[in-house]
């Protein structure tokens, strides 16, 4: 079957020039319909590129450089046009529909990288680091997408899905040869495997918390009774974000989350309404809101003033950090709470002490060491089914239940990990997955 | 002297991809530096394709595209680079940051089009209709950018000039020979020669009006009492609009301006306060802010309920436009106000007849017959200083004063006309042009 042409902006609209991408065999003589140059693009050889103009019949649309990339050296691995176009939000819809006109559909979201899955150029779980390597703000975050892209994670994973199908290939050998109570496969060596394989699941699912921390961003709620100066410390942190990222062009910051880059860690601080007993129906809605910020927050930073006696510290489960930050220390020198942190959010002392502790509660070391780290739910929750199928055949070759039983297992847990690469998709996978990518990739 | 090497993200981020442009002799081998392919980059041939990473030491940024284009066959006319990256902005801020240590800089606003002028390879009007193309967001705005950016504006202005050169050359020879009291230039053919040139620069001024209403877009001020349906008129122009400029990336709407594209023409609409007699100093303002934007307006729509009975229209200038519009028609058959449209801004009765009207204030029927609209206050400037010139020649002529001061009106027309298209400039014109533009452009 061949695939119809589809066309999207590649690029963001609105800067100097802007690229329109079109896939499909034929895009080059369809591109060719309305491009007039020295000579016409269907000569043209691939990785090549062509001065000329597009052309509504005898007006000219925009003066571009055409890129011509032949099947199978481009993205898609279909042949593919790339027009590079004056930058107008108003030219970028008249080559739109010059070439749907000519008989191209506008791509749907994330329908390019769909190609290049269905191609084989890319599995899917390449696919998804693709989204989030344009998603990524810092260096950590920009760092896992990177390694996922170029596939040491699936390569991984296809290594402990083969050695899991060589099991079952002997498993179901024996089926086979049921009545003749042979084993292919040594028990003892395939309980070892089975649990060294559960080990390296179970280390890719506990890299989950940092690679999800590192995508999303560290959240951390800034709690603490009112005037306690939550926002003049957010305001601080956000003044001080010397993330290159926000001096090309400028962030959008949301009124009540602020997105601070420390290092390489993308933080996002929830201001909270003050924590405080309270007979009012509004303020109480609001401490309910704070509370609800402090059970979903992986850092919660408790602040005090120097003199404040008891602490109502809220309590948090075994995933989360407290931070106690003790403010206005330019009003005092009194230190009297301890393993608590000394700040003036107001000039500025002990904010770079603070920052370096709400860095350290991040540990990127394995990842910079290169190690794979899990930073995708869908991939978590495939390998928490992996992990609990892996166990299910460890405790029934235990109890020496049949090898119909044990394949079965065993067969789930290659199927959960294959759904991570996509080997195994449905439509419903492949739908979720691409619904989340933007228009043009 | 050689320029130094210029970077600088060329479409905006957030896409899909994004392009990273630099500009400069060497910007090739320096591009090497970081870049890993096939091939060195410094092997390649003018407008080919590479596909390779960009990395950072061992550290692999990012999987890339590069295009290269080798003096003179590029944007600025000099050596060239265009990286095709992950359109993340961290990846753009790392890919630029690297480049810059490899001894680029990044580039000021409108410096690659500096470059192209520079170069010869286009000039200022053209580099001035390039910003405009970018910009334009309706087919009025694109078609006078094409025609300005296409040149034959500047060759236009290139005739006029050439021809009052040929007459100053005559003149200045006539000087020479003062003594011998001779005339190489026919003083009748001068004059009909110097009215023609001044009939075409009127016309170029004239053109201004339409030009900047298409490039600015026409302003119209919704003027009337409170609760007449103003804001639900705006609401309705607003829905309707269905320029496929605002399909593919939403357009941000500002609170008290909305735009809406009427066929090729974009329009700008102002919901003003409510005009009528208070003593509230609060509603004073804003009736004072009311009169200003019917000032500043071109068109000023003025609604009346059915039933109203004085109409307390504003003065407006020759050059403003007046449409009455009758609301509420859903409620009433009664149409007692001349020359008035009737509508209904509640079910969109008569909608469709106001946007007609609106459509029909600009007369774009010369722009489509392809003549040249000025569209740029600072062209409509210089016009202006021509044609005042022009008009002192004439007098001058009729006057019989000397070849000097005849000379000298000429001299000032020609450099007027020589502005526009940078043949005359000063580095004050090129700072406040090229502030306009983009990074990148």
């Amino acid at each position: 079957m061949t695939n119809d042409i589809i066309v999207a902006p590649a690029t963001a609209l609105g800067g100097a020039i802007a690229v329109i991408r079109a896939s499909g065999e034929g895009s080059v003589v369809l591109c060719d319909h309305i491009f007039r140059g020295r000579t016409p693009l269907v000569e043209a050889s691939s990785h090549t590129i062509h001065y000329g103009t597009i052309c509504d019949g005898e007006r000219v649309v925009d003066d571009v450089v055409v890129a011509v990339f032949r099947a199978p050296h481009s993205y898609t691995g279909e042949e593919s046009v790339e027009i590079s176009i004056h930058g107008s939000r108003y030219i970028a819809s008249e080559v739109i529909r010059l070439l749907c006109e000519g008989g191209a559909r506008m791509a749907e979201a994330g329908e390019f990288s769909q190609r290049a899955l269905a191609s084989g150029r890319i599995d899917l779980s390449q696919a998804e680091a693709v989204a989030d390597l344009i998603a990524a703000e810092s260096r950590a975050a920009h760092m896992v997408a990177a390694t996922q892209m170029r596939g040491g994670y699936s390569e991984m994973l296809e290594q402990l899905r083969s050695e899991l199908l060589n099991v079952t290939t002997l498993l179901e050998l024996e089926l086979d040869f049921s009545e003749e109570d042979v084993e292919f496969a040594d028990r003892a060596r395939l309980q070892q495997m089975l649990e060294q394989t559960d080990r390296v699941v179970l280390r890719l699912m506990e890299s989950f918390r940092v690679g999800n921390a590192i995508r999303e961003g560290v959240s951390v709620a800034i709690v603490g009774r009112p005037n306690v100066g939550k926002s003049t410390l957010l305001n601080r942190l956000v003044g001080d974000d010397r993330a290159m990222v926000s001096d090309i062009a400028g962030t959008t910051r949301d009124t009540i989350e602020e997105s601070v880059v420390i290092d390489d860690i993308r933080f996002r601080f929830v201001d909270t309404a003050g924590l405080h007993d309270t007979e009012d129906r509004l303020e109480k809605m609001g401490i309910e809101r704070t509370e609800r910020a402090i059970r979903q927050a992986q850092i919660v930073l408790y602040m005090v003033e120097p003199l404040q006696r008891e602490l109502e510290l809220p309590t948090l489960s075994d995933e989360q950090t407290m931070l106690v930050v003790v403010n206005k220390m330019d009003t005092t020198s009194e230190r009297s709470v301890e393993g608590a942190l000394y700040i003036s959010a107001r000039d500025g002392e002990g904010v770079e002490a603070l920052r370096r502790a709400l860095r350290s509660t991040v540990d990127t070391e394995g990842l910079y060491r290169g190690e794979v780290v899990v930073s995708n739910m869908r991939h978590f929750e495939a390998l928490t089914r992996a992990h609990t199928s892996l166990q299910g055949a460890v405790s029934a070759l235990a109890m020496g239940v049949s090898e119909e039983l044990l394949a079965e297992d065993i067969r789930s847990a290659i199927n959960a990990l294959a759904e991570i690469t996509g080997r195994i998709t449905s439509d419903d996978i492949l739908k979720n997955v691409f619904a989340n990518f933007c228009i043009g990739k």
